[in-house]
């Protein structure tokens, strides 16, 4: 108890004012759109020739993220990668993020530095500004508000609704291995509480566990395209599996697909997971997100363009609304319709 | 329990993308420069002739509001209104805002609608577009998080940092209400808890309940300035009191001040109400907070102009750094330096 006390002293003698002090001393600004930032009732921007994107997500603790085995600076990271990502989906071009924080009382000073190490980390990473935020207590776990802003020309900008029904659908990276490393640490933990003496075996999962705890926003793909003469009629990224992403493009573009089991290719160690916990990979693709990857669809004239990239994969195609949204089973012997897992944060 | 998880099948049936549609199916786009709102990964906005500012703020149960006393359609209003406060402190006019929200399980659809009949009821009233939002379930209390954006000319925007050493110090309305309101509702709670069969005795106080459960955003003065041909060199809005907004202007301006305590002007429930709790309704203004009305300076020369306004009240001047931040008692007895009461909720 006085221990607990101690810590709500420290953050009580800094105040909120000296809070934002400290964590936003290191917030550079970098983009020229950013007038001002941290500091005022408002941050102010200017996109005098361009289309503005805003997005907002927001993480709970326990039902997003579970403190016991994931580091507060790779949570910071993922907090705002995963903002940088829906920028992303709309082919635009992140610029400035909103932090806000919940915070509870058992939290130290050096736990909150460690947090926002992480979200300095990632706008470095992708060149965002911290423009503000709002930091208050909360009476039980941690939650994390983040709104990012982008730009892009209006020609530039790719919606979900584009989507004809003889595009070719593609992804970027490979999928299932955010969902399956979640699986392992979730496993190790386990068995960790029921015998404390057990170290976690963790070692040969590097790839999974990255993809769980540290995921990137596919800030690459948008000169990729550029380079390869490709412009995408619809995208969307893979935050909630590859089924609910697909039935997202199908609804807003008024389009049916055809996701081709054998065209979706595992990283050895997503195999080898799967393998283990007794499911088949293809289920961590369709409805365990988080992979943070970029699904999306181009003209089937501009097939030829992507087929050979090393970072995209061609996984079916569209088809008119009539036919539906179908999966067609390895050596085409099952159309099985795809369905969404919907919103399994509230089912528990 | 069954009641229970009754309720959470009802929202787990509705799933997140049908609360979504559900929420945001009033949400009618009113500004040009929304050009689409909810339903992809981000919204798209437009402004090509104007500074865009940015705004967010987190309430969560049981630090910022109680859901005992505190209605639903009211928190929502407010969570609105406190925001586009920010906004207006900027002297920029709102236009989008996103909302977050993480709901515990205990809550029935009926009750986001609740809470969403609030939220478009404000978006109605400040002409700003609902754009975006996530909504997840939170394992104890209800969070709420709202980013605001808005737009000005470069030259109508005025910032904390413009304060002259002469400049008038000025305010609009009334303070301390809110304060006392939230005492009053407190006080009431604390009465029925120990017993239930006490009725609340809150006729009479309808103002500062008001000012409490339904603050408004003064969304008005950046007309009034226009047509009183006024303009403030620093603005605030009054969201953590008087003496933490007065420091704010003055450490962020590089200015000292005088603030006379004769000047403040209070409403009779104010009045009454800090008498039945023994204390100065001066204390309620200067450290209670959440009056969201403006603080703000203007050049001396344009004292003339706002005097007989009724909206407005001259409560001071700036002056040099060196002379600090005081409070002059009535009748120029004493002079008391301000301080800020700082952030209380991390302090509980």
């Amino acid at each position: 108890m006085t221990q607990e006390r101690t810590k709500i002293n420290e953050l009580a003698e800094l105040g909120e004012f000296g809070l934002i002090k400290r964590v936003t001393a290191q917030a550079k600004i970098k983009n020229e759109s950013t007038l001002t930032g941290v500091g005022d009732d408002c941050a102010v921007l200017s996109f005098p020739n361009k289309k503005v994107v805003v997005t907002t997500d927001l993480l709970t603790e326990g039902v997003h993220f579970n403190l016991v085995y994931v580091p507060l600076k790779h949570l910071g990271y993922k907090a705002v990668a995963v903002n940088i990502s829906d920028i992303c989906a709309m082919n635009a071009i992140p610029r400035q993020i909103t932090v806000s924080l919940a915070i509870s009382s058992k939290f130290t000073i050096e736990a909150i530095d460690e947090l926002y190490e992480g979200i300095h980390l990632a706008c470095t990473r992708y060149g965002v500004d911290l423009i503000g935020g709002d930091t208050t207590t909360s009476l039980t776990g941690l939650t994390i508000s983040i709104t990012a802003i982008g730009e892009a020309d209006e020609a530039d900008l790719v919606y979900r609704s584009g989507a004809k029904p003889t595009d070719i659908l593609c992804v970027t990276g490979d999928l299932g291995g955010a969902f399956l490393g979640l699986q392992l640490l979730e496993r190790e933990d386990q068995l960790f509480r029921q015998n404390p003496t057990v170290q976690p075996k963790l070692s040969g999962y590097d790839y999974i566990l990255g993809r769980q705890l540290k995921p990137e926003a596919r800030v690459d793909m948008r000169d990729v395209f550029k380079t390869l003469g490709v412009t995408p009629t619809s995208m969307i990224d893979i935050s909630d599996g590859l089924s609910s992403e697909i039935l997202h493009l199908c609804e807003e573009s008024g389009v049916g697909c055809r996701l081709y089991e054998e065209r979706l290719i595992f990283d050895p160690q997503v195999q080898k997971m799967a393998e283990e916990i007794g499911i088949n990979p293809l289920v961590a693709a369709l409805n365990g997100g988080e992979d943070y990857e970029l699904l999306f669809t181009i003209p089937v004239n501009q097939h030829e363009k992507v087929r050979n990239h090393p970072d995209i994969t061609v996984i079916g195609h569209m088809t008119r609304k009539e036919e539906g949204a179908m999966l067609v089973t390895t050596g085409g012997i099952q159309e099985i319709p795809l369905t969404a897992q919907g919103w399994n944060s509230l089912k528990k």
